[in-house]
């Protein structure tokens, strides 16, 4: 028999400091696809398959990260809207519910993404939104964290910028870096990274070695031979997770 | 035998979500004057009294709250500093320790305090800051709630908009707003109040307040008379504690 299958695209907004990252885990620990899939299941009455623009990883939060899934069920958008937000944890929230071409997939459809990286410069740490910034005491000189940006950005191989891991390997490493900010605000600064895809870590680890230019450990003109080596080791390390936050994904 | 005391000033930021509010409590509950006080124990080897601008309510943020204490101790204010945001839940950050004069009192002395409320105001909630802000789905007539702002401030007697409080009957219910200003930030609206002094929940009413007149559901003009009755019952009801920052005392 015939039947009418939706495509379903969902923008999120999540906090990611109890989660285990976005993707299923094996273990059954809490992750946002998990929370979702197993709302999609009660309201729909079907284990969806949902597509995520990406894996963001263990407490990492997003302000626009979007998924997708395949479903048979009759419900409108603002009923899926409502039924979802009833059914998840507080820190996820379903922003917008849409109907989409059969076409649309959530990760090889996505034409660009940007992430923003929040940090903190000052002595003391803060106890005001604290979960989506890094503190970093050291204080940074942001002129030369700003000449260093014309290093990132372009067609690159970004293969040093990479984090490790199995299921990814010898995948492409190269990637357009399409901006790179820096903005001050206060005690804030904001680092914030649009590209047309990004490597599996690679803004913290872009984010990390800015850190050491911005400290005065590393020199920013080291910044092309780290490029060139394609040696992961060769980069400074990642900046932690918590700062970072999956602001947009465009299509 | 004669010694030394220092006065001294705290300036403190923190999350209340944590805290059952600034003010020890009998019942033992985690509150922040208690917690410092702890700390400054185990610091200074004797129990301090800890003076705080105002109490905050339970559930209320400060960016800016202020607090003293006299001690014996000889321990300079950067050592106090970082041993006491070592003793410290993260939750609570003191931002600065200073000497002053012996007549410096955080709760006499104030002469002005500022509070900010925080309104998320979109059909859906956020994951992302959901502590500081309070979520109003109804759309709010951000011009109405403005042109109300006219009859909070100046010298008034705010009795309708004083919280019963049992140990705070018959004070002073006149105070001065000095200013009262309603910012729209994309879907957040932040109404932020400065008065030489605050009566106990007058903040979180005056908001509720406002709240209802963005609503439509108060005309505007019917606030004159509510100050007139001196009556709390005739003033709408208070806004949740969530939404509230004490950003700063001035001395």
């Amino acid at each position: 028999y015939l039947c009418y299958m939706k495509n379903i695209k969902l923008t999120l907004e999540y906090d990611g400091t109890k989660f285990k990252g976005w993707q299923v885990q094996a273990k059954g620990e809490r992750t946002v696809q998990g929370e979702l899939i197993a709302a999609l299941q009660k309201i729909c009455g079907e284990k969806v398959s949902l597509i995520g623009s990406g894996r963001t990883d263990s407490g990492v939060h997003a302000a626009g990260q979007v998924a997708n899934f395949k479903t048979k069920s009759d419900k409108s958008c603002a009923e899926l809207h409502k039924a979802l937000n009833a059914n998840i944890g507080k820190d996820v929230t379903v922003l917008k519910v849409e109907e989409v071409k059969a076409d649309f997939h959530a990760q090889y459809s996505a034409k660009q993404k940007t992430y923003r990286y929040t940090i903190l410069n000052r002595p003391h740490r803060s106890s005001i939104d604290n979960r989506y910034t890094l503190h970093f005491s050291h204080k940074l000189n942001l002129s030369a964290m700003r000449a260093a940006v014309k290093y990132f950005v372009g067609k690159k191989d970004f293969k040093s910028f990479q984090g490790t891991d199995p299921s990814r390997k010898n995948q492409d490493t190269v990637r357009i870096v399409k901006s790179l900010n820096i903005r001050k605000k206060g005690d804030l600064i904001e680092i914030e990274i649009t590209a047309n895809g990004f490597l599996y870590k690679m803004v913290r680890n872009i984010v990390g070695t800015l850190l050491e230019v911005g400290t005065g450990r590393l020199d920013r003109d080291a910044i092309p031979g780290i490029l060139k080596s394609k040696n992961r080791t060769q980069a400074p390390a990642t900046a932690k997770a918590h700062g970072l936050m999956l602001v947009e994904v465009k299509y």
